[in-house]
């Protein structure tokens, strides 16, 4: 099997699992107890709190775990709109974003707030100008993904974290995609929140961090227990958590070798299939892209129909974000960067992993075209398209 | 060492890690994706679900998984409160639940919910006319927790769940506590809402249940990506959500064998320091409590002090909620039953697990007594109160 969807989820670590392994069964305590096997957890926390913190440039007591991603998205959207809603009720976000923020958004819409979605240009940018002109006086966040799930197209963070603080506006990002295969400096880039998901970056599904700048009082969305601060309640999952550490660690360490790798592997990707396959184009920037992100679009057929048939290849790509695949509609991000609905229906997303080699990436530059070919010549658009260039 | 706080958390079951381990790293796939080894994620995803479901007569559909029983305490209050405002904004529950819920219906008070929190009876009780009499036309929701973490006492579920349907108000249960300990059918006790945490019955920390009965809609808590019927968003933590299956279906088969063991521990344990401990006292009904929870006041001193104590022996116990822990208020369920701040702040909680023996209870009875005494030695509490019977 060759898995090319690492921006779906990555398998956990096997370094990363073996840190966790002794904390399941083992050293169980609950971290919040006196005793001393619960203050072997208390450490191990700590640890993995510092681990995450030092690989965005944070303080350990501005990392706040969570049970995932969207939790985290979730919590800076309705806890920064929940305690600043006297201040004012604008917040401005894009297009783009994932569900979790967009539809959090449109939760906070239903409840009195409104939301500015910023457009992006054909590559997936938001543009400066147009954000410096969304912003109003009663802007009380702003909320821009730090690199896009589907395109992975890197936002210019630093510039829109400069102009929120000049503005005196909370700066949050959806970091879930960046962590770990960007270089993430929440200081230097003037970021107040930033989501992080676990199993994006090796460590174990249902483990998520929510970074919030010291000094900055959100509501809080899941009450009940002390834990973390007084900020989110719920017994903190050891295992997880202490996984997650590790994994931030390694991937901070290596990233600029794993980059280094993935970039050629990437490239190479994109250009054996633009390469070999007729009407096809690339989506998002050639350059300025997460370095394992494919995205690209084949006329006359479905992604639906491609990935099928790569699965009984063993190749597992997806057709946009595994968050929305129960969904008939096509891609809100592709639509976004102006693709029509028939291009963005014809759309595969490969993303590539640190356990992925070269032969993986010929494998698909010599596995896709005849699927294509195959799936073009049943397709109805295809047979048009042909008429009409005859004529 | 004696682990006696299976009330904090418990160790992941042997059997149930064993189950889990193949999700880590090698059935890693996004249940959301359509690729075959996600299906594998998706097929043991539905099994943990029915082997849920089954383990309190639900059906399968009813089950949605959260990230910890504080999120589905708090889904199931603020999205009720939301769904539901227009009809009503008036919430019943009492004063010893879980902070969870507590503070949950804090946060719901403070945006215009009215809350009645029902007094319990010196072992704990809600009074069924009590409840009756704080329904009101615009009652929305009632909470009771299904049995007490603190003092273990179980509250009659079944003539709530009748009472609140009867007068069609909603009923959820935070069964957090009793979930694997107590028999459970969401049937038979017309609960509609019911809440679950897997680290309290041998499976990970960091994965939590929210039962919801077919036909009831209530706001989302976490929103995004179309995971859980489009109600809770969020990569499926597949790994502990297996485990979570797997010991819920463990608890409920080995349920009878297991309380009948641990009950007869409890009250030894119970029986053994009442009579080797002068001026000591059970909380909680003799009876009507969960099979491993044992709460005794010790009078004239401090629960801290006998717990660093007994963690120097070797014995794992807790003051109350480990939720708490951080916090030096006395047990708010300790005064809500009528025992004065003294007798509080000098209470330890022993609950009682599925491996331990009669040796770790012997053990307890001969190790508590001489510390109970040394501290008594040193309070002058216990110095005026001879004095005064001297007199």
């Amino acid at each position: 099997m060759i898995y090319l969807d690492n921006a779906a989820t990555t398998p956990v670590r096997p370094e990363v699992f073996e840190e966790m392994k002794p904390y399941f069964t083992e050293h169980f305590g609950n971290a919040s107890s006196i005793y001393s096997i619960a203050k072997d957890s208390k450490k191990a926390m700590d640890k993995a709190r510092k681990q995450v913190a030092d690989a965005i440039g944070a303080k350990p007591e501005e990392i706040f775990f969570t049970g995932c991603g969207s939790e985290s998205d979730n919590w800076a959207l309705k806890g920064t709109a929940d305690a600043l809603s006297k201040k004012g009720k604008h917040i401005i976000t894009t297009k783009i974003e994932h569900h979790a923020i967009l539809h959090t958004a449109e939760f906070l819409e239903k409840h009195g707030f409104e939301v500015t979605y910023l457009d992006v240009d054909k590559y997936g940018f938001i543009n400066i100008e147009e954000l410096k002109k969304a912003i109003r006086d009663d802007t009380i966040l702003i909320s821009v993904m730090f690199a896009n799930n589907e395109i992975g197209t890197i936002e210019p963070i630093a510039e829109i974290g400069k102009i929120a603080h000049e503005r005196g506006i909370l700066f949050h990002t959806d970091a879930v995609q960046a962590m770990g295969h960007v270089k993430i400096d929440v200081n230097k880039m003037n970021i107040d929140m930033l989501s992080i998901s676990g199993h994006k970056l090796g460590a174990q599904k249902g483990i998520g961090v929510l970074y919030k700048r010291n000094g900055i009082k959100i509501s809080q969305l899941i009450h009940g227990g002390a834990q973390e601060q007084q900020q989110r309640a719920g017994t903190e999952n050891i295992p997880a958590i202490v996984g997650l550490g590790k994994a931030a660690e390694l991937a901070v360490k290596e990233m600029d070798e794993t980059n280094a790798r993935i970039t050629k592997l990437r490239d190479k990707l994109i250009n054996g299939l633009l390469e070999k396959i007729p009407y096809c184009s690339l989506n998002g920037h050639p350059s300025k892209r997460l370095p394992g992100n494919v995205n690209m679009s084949f006329d006359f057929i479905e992604g639906e129909s491609m990935l099928l048939m790569l699965d009984m290849k063993g190749i597992c790509a997806s057709s946009g974000s595994a968050c929305t695949s129960s969904s008939l509609d096509p891609s809100h991000v592709l639509l976004a960067i102006g693709l029509p609905h028939e291009k963005a229906h014809g759309s595969l997303r490969f993303t590539i992993g640190r356990e992925n080699t070269e032969e993986d990436i010929d494998y698909v530059i010599e596995t896709l075209p005849p699927i294509v070919e195959k799936l073009r010549a049943m397709s109805p658009l295809y047979e048009d398209f042909l008429k009409k260039n005859k004529q």
